[in-house]
């Protein structure tokens, strides 16, 4: 077998036998294939595509690349659940004790935020004594004993996907579908899950700008999950705005706990359960969706799913009072208006401005090496619908170091997008994939 | 500038600045743009295309990469003639010589063959004591002493299109029109043509299989004439059968003498005639093809061509004698026939399939270290539209190793295509690209 003819073949828009993507990602993987070969191969999978057959191959070599966690010594189904990333998304607190509440075990590892985008191990972070970082046999007998563990991505997990990434990366071969799928999906098996629950933002802020692009991204994916035996589903969920009002670490962290209080924003809300529900049908707590549903309103309703939230913190050394009296949580020492310049009615926030003005008072990273403020961010006090008078507030800063504020409320001012004729709210949810097909809501 | 931009932009099928084409050609050269970004830009090149523009560019970029020679000290139009590469083709030491004589100074650099096609340096060499190499002021002065130098390539002469074409090679992208189109045209450019003829070839035998293709790289290279003001002409000629009956280094030799003194084949004849008349209305000694022709076809019958083939081979060091009496070139030890194994008539005979049987006898390298035997080959005695009876005399192989002859002779009985019915000629020309189009002829 020759590199240069699998390369060939997929440049004539051939199927590769799973073989030949063997050969290409673990010789890539060993050092055997050389990276001009590869990023060739991957500029052709860009124009060529992959076969849902070749898109499973590519996946499953990349989960096998490095560490596989063996879930199997926790009882039930284990769903993950992973977005392509958005901003003031913090469902992950929400979700992970309200489904342990309702009977699906949770045992998941997530990651750190980069540029625009924060992590949900950042987040925990600000909850002081949370230990992100567990042995796998702690981790495992933690879930096993009250349902849920939350840490962060250790060990050597899919090594080929993160140096194909880096690969595409510089050869402007990011944007294929069955690339991008591949890649989300290796480390979801290689992370042990049975089942995946997927949210896949669409809109200005997300990754994928349009709907039919997002639906075909997640039909990838769900295909995938279909070849390979993993249940998935995926829900096409807005980002045209940001999630909730509040970004940034101990803020969201704060929103995730009003969220579980049954205090949170709507779209917060809303989107938990319905993410939160086809996880429980897929942990097999429930037969519908709205059967879970029900389940879940009701781990809020009664405080088992904040009380789920406590013994997690508590079980990896995390500060409980904080949790109890969000008070408590790191605050900024001050707070700076963002006024509103124009009349109108809110039409969308761009998501990755509002990304970058948190980024910029310190909420986010801008490279690997930057360390973040887990007190700062901003408190989006208009949202789309939203009537906005000359004056109004529309969002206020939480600020520490203040070296950056003029920039960032700049980057607040052009994100909120006016028309002069009201708004209607926009639809949380556009679609959902599952292995049946596509459901529409748009 | 990032190449990475760049890939993206050519993804996206927009077209380069020269500047950007510069940064990727010049980065690659010197070594600060990686292969493996190369190898995506070249892939989203064989996608995307490239303008005349882009590829003028391209062309321009990789001729100044290196050594460029400079001819200006001779007086004249300098024209150059190339050819794609085809089995039996000694039409530039027919040409050579024959052009000179019509008036037209030729400074011209051949390569050596490899794999199933023969080099012209190969070839010059079969005649004893021939010096392939000249210092620069030699070749030079030679050239304006007698009109003509024939001699290898030397020195750094177009790096850049040497680094690409390897990288090409090895990452399926060898196959796209505008990089091959620039590769040719960068060497010519570098190797100081004023003029150029070019002999595309089409058919089995050749590197583009159909004639569409053919005409599109034509027209390529034809157009980079154009933007880079090098009068640029394509003759796209026949190869679904070789060029002529001998075939081996001495034996081509002794047929291109044969075509010198007016008793060479017709096809060889013709084909001469052509691309020659092309090439002395380029160079300005003639105003149209029929009255370069008159010219040419007197150049033979006076014997100035054949006069002026024993000054270059005298003026370069060669044994003048074995040109005067063929009979003194080298020559195999054994003669063996290859008989028909079945009635019919010739519909094509595989030229890239002769080219090996010829390779195999040791007349071609197999790799770059192979030695060759100047003095084996093949004499074919039956060409397209020819009626074969059973146990007729194919073509006679020029032996002295006969270790691999059964393999040779199975390639040649393979290379015959026999019909059952009667076969009409081929044409030997299907078409001519101008700066004003292309004129067909089938």
């Amino acid at each position: 077998m020759r590199a240069v003819d699998i390369i060939q073949k997929k440049r004539e828009g051939k199927e590769l036998t799973p073989e030949e993507i063997t050969f290409m990602v673990r010789g890539y993987s060993e050092g055997n294939v050389p990276d001009y070969q590869v990023a060739a191969w991957a500029m052709a999978i860009y124009f060529q595509g992959m076969s849902a057959k070749e898109t499973a191959q590519l996946t499953l070599e990349m989960a096998k690349s490095g560490d596989q966690i063996d879930l199997s010594p926790i009882a039930g189904v284990k769903v993950d659940k992973h977005s392509t990333g958005g901003v003031g998304d913090k469902t992950t607190l929400i979700l992970a004790p309200m489904v342990a509440a309702a009977g699906v075990p949770v045992a998941k590892m997530s990651g750190r935020g980069l540029g625009h985008t924060g992590g949900t191990i950042d987040k925990l972070e600000a909850i002081a004594g949370y230990q992100v970082e567990l042995p796998r046999e702690t981790f495992i007998k933690q879930v096993n004993e009250i349902g849920v563990s939350l840490i962060g991505q250790s060990g050597n997990i899919t090594p080929a996907d993160k140096k194909l990434y880096a690969l595409r990366d510089v050869t402007a071969t990011v944007e294929s579908i069955p690339l991008i799928a591949s890649s989300v999906m290796s480390k979801k098996i290689a992370a042990g899950a049975d089942a995946i629950v997927l949210d896949v933002k669409t809109g200005s802020g997300a990754f994928m700008k349009t709907l039919d692009d997002s639906i075909a991204l997640a039909q990838a994916m769900v295909d995938i999950g279909t070849e390979v035996g993993r249940d998935t589903v995926a829900i096409i969920s807005d980002m045209d705005q940001p999630l909730g009002h509040l970004i940034g670490n101990g803020l969201e962290v704060e929103e995730a706990i009003a969220t579980l209080h049954g205090k949170g924003p709507e779209d917060l809300h809303e989107l938990s359960m319905i993410l939160g529900s086809h996880m429980v049908v897929l942990g097999k707590q429930a037969t519908t969706t709205e059967e879970a549903r029900e389940i879940l309103e009701k781990t809020i309703a009664d405080g088992s799913a904040f009380e789920r939230l406590k013994q997690l913190v508590e079980a990896q050394g995390g500060d409980v009072a904080m949790v109890e009296d969000t008070a408590k949580l790191p605050h900024a020492a001050k707070r700076i208006e963002v006024l509103a310049e124009n009349d109108g009615y809110v039409s969308s926030i761009e998501a990755e401005s509002i990304g970058i003005a948190a980024m910029l008072l310190g909420a986010g990273r801008e490279t690997k090496e930057s360390v973040i403020d887990l007190a700062v961010g901003l408190d989006l006090r208009k949202k789309v619908a939203d009537e906005v008078k000359k004056g109004d507030v529309l969002a206020i800063l939480h600020v520490n170091d203040e070296s950056r504020v003029e920039e960032s409320k700049q980057r607040i001012i052009q994100a909120y997008q006016l028309s002069a004729e009201p708004v209607e709210e926009k639809p949380l949810v556009y679609a959902i994939v599952t292995k049946d097909g596509v459901q529409r809501f748009v």
